[in-house]
């Protein structure tokens, strides 16, 4: 079920090498949304395209904004500036982000809404995005950051879901999970539909550029052990054979946020070669529970990114004893938040540069 | 650490009897917020007291809709009806409930703040929830359910400090999370001074006829392991330690919700006899990590509550069958909502009883 892993070179990118099955030490390091609202010069960017789907679609500032954390710290992966909903707006299914609201999209409840969805404008829509994903890479070895690597990504099914069932962002997705047990039909036939969907866009971004692809279910851990498996661990499982199919060298990261006890199984049921821990997670008992065969990537608090001083010392200090010498991306738990200072992000690299 | 179980006897209630070591099945049964909206008697009371506070010191009223779920299914405990925000307002912090709001609190930030919260006046401003707690006892007793457990409880430390804080409700309590990560020491006072007002405040419930102490730490799970242990587990052991002193004969189980892989530490570091686990919790691998010593309360899925049918009966049944014969309290993993249908709450009594 694995994807066959590339063998480890000394001249591979660290974060390939870690992938590969390599210890490397000190860990690699970025950060989810490094490109974002903390940075400057991202705020610059953002305040010439209002509408931030239009941003997604702007290849030339997505790119843009997705090197500007690269040249301000050296990350060793750029991230593809983009949105987890944009697959729902390429299915027709549409999307605003409203100021301060956060998302808003239709609510799918039923099959009609279900039947409305269309897979095959999927990659013509997102286009634009495939484009971004390719001025990166040559941007990245334009401006000689040869050892950092571009990560795609998606977001999982099931978290897609959410939020198109729900028509936005919810505290516990109650609408979404009593769907689930109301109508396991409908749901299974929307998990279907986008698992197709995320294949194809994530070999789509693949074949434009992307190195390593990470699959974001940010409300994993909303779900119940039963509806975990089902709609959490089933749909990776079937991403990442797809994908290892077409791709086999490319790796993928999942970041089941909130799995909880659930991360082991997710780890060693899916296939995916690295997993994301989320902030609450101890990264060494994660890490045992995950396996050696597996990496794992995180988990900083971002809140400990905004104190900054001894309390971000000790929090990071605390994450590269728990897990030195082992298989670790050193990432965050959740992404940054926009008052988190630069400054605090430039110590942080440098602390885990030291390590 | 752990209290002195009282040694099991037949005669025991089944709650008790699984607190003090016994496997009893099929296993006692209660849900988070039995007493509530989903129930028309609730709503006719509420609808004579609007200020939820009000209600909370209304013990005739208090009492009264604390039994009213009792009377329709038979739960194997009473929880006293009441608000963990009711220790702040005795501490004098002051607290409202708005309407499609929740709850609204002052911002505590600062010494200043932290100074004015007043621990003498919590037994007596609290009194009238001593005296709810006597008529529940005596309701229970005069009704004929001898073999309904009455608990008591209070909100943790760190989460009554989250809503002190943060000012009402939060998705993620990054305001909280981030004052203790810039100001550890005036954090660690505030739970200071949580710790003592809890150990008085239940206490005083069970001077009043509490056989049972529940302590909900309702946002454990938004803090990194370090904080974790800091705030969570080391409050969760003081206060324990501090009651088995005071009261012996009283078990406490505690609820770290979102707890994760932290569940086990904070079951077999904190004294208490119970855990409850949240809804996304494997049931079987928690009861693992948690040990043999402590019995395991939860944790099914609100929403399979409300779909009902066979989604309701599938779940309640992965619970029952993964700790069969287990120290097993069934209940929730999360409180029951409102548009909980009550003849599902019928249903799932009824399934439990066979089981």
């Amino acid at each position: 079920m694995n994807a066959a892993p590339r063998p480890p070179t000394s001249a591979m990118k660290p974060l390939l090498s870690v992938l590969a099955g390599e210890k490397v030490w000190p860990p690699p390091v970025w950060l989810m949304r490094q490109a974002g609202r903390y940075l400057p010069e991202y705020r610059a960017v953002r305040a010439e395209v209002p509408d931030f789907v239009a941003l997604c679609l702007d290849p030339v500032r997505a790119a843009e904004v997705t090197l500007q954390p690269i040249r301000r710290f050296g990350f060793d992966a750029a991230i593809l500036f983009s949105d987890i909903l944009m697959l729902p707006w390429a299915l027709g299914h549409g999307l605003a982000f409203k100021e301060g609201e956060g998302p808003v999209l239709p609510k799918l409840r039923d099959a009609a809404a279900l039947d409305r969805l269309d897979p095959t404008q999927v990659r013509s829509r997102l286009a634009p995005v495939m484009e971004t994903v390719t001025r990166i890479r040559q941007g990245l070895a334009g401006e000689g950051f040869d050892r950092t690597t571009l990560i795609g990504f998606a977001g999982a099914p099931f978290t897609v879901a959410c939020y198109m069932i729900e028509g936005g962002g919810s505290k516990d997705f109650a609408a979404t999970r009593a769907l689930a047990y109301a109508d396991p039909a409908l749901f299974d036939r929307l998990m279907d539909v986008l698992v197709e969907a995320t294949v194809d866009y994530l070999s789509a971004q693949v074949e434009a550029g992307a190195e390593v692809l990470m699959l974001f279910d940010s409300w994993a851990g909303v779900l119940s052990p039963t509806l975990f498996r089902r709609h959490v661990i089933v749909p990776a499982q079937k991403i990442v054979a797809r994908l290892a199919a077409l791709h086999p060298e490319t790796p993928v990261i999942g970041f089941p946020r909130l799995a909880g006890l659930m991360v082991g199984a997710y780890a060693q049921e899916t296939g995916i070669a690295a997993v994301g821990l989320d902030t609450g997670m101890d990264p060494l008992a994660a890490a045992r529970l995950v396996g050696p065969g597996i990496a794992v990537q995180g988990n900083l608090d971002p809140m400990a990114l905004v104190a900054g001083g001894t309390a971000l010392r000790g929090e990071a200090e605390a994450i590269l004893t728990a897990l030195r010498g082992q298989r670790l991306i050193f990432n965050l738990g959740h992404g940054i938040v926009p008052q988190t200072p630069p400054e605090h992000v430039g110590a942080l690299v440098e602390q885990i540069r030291a390590a």
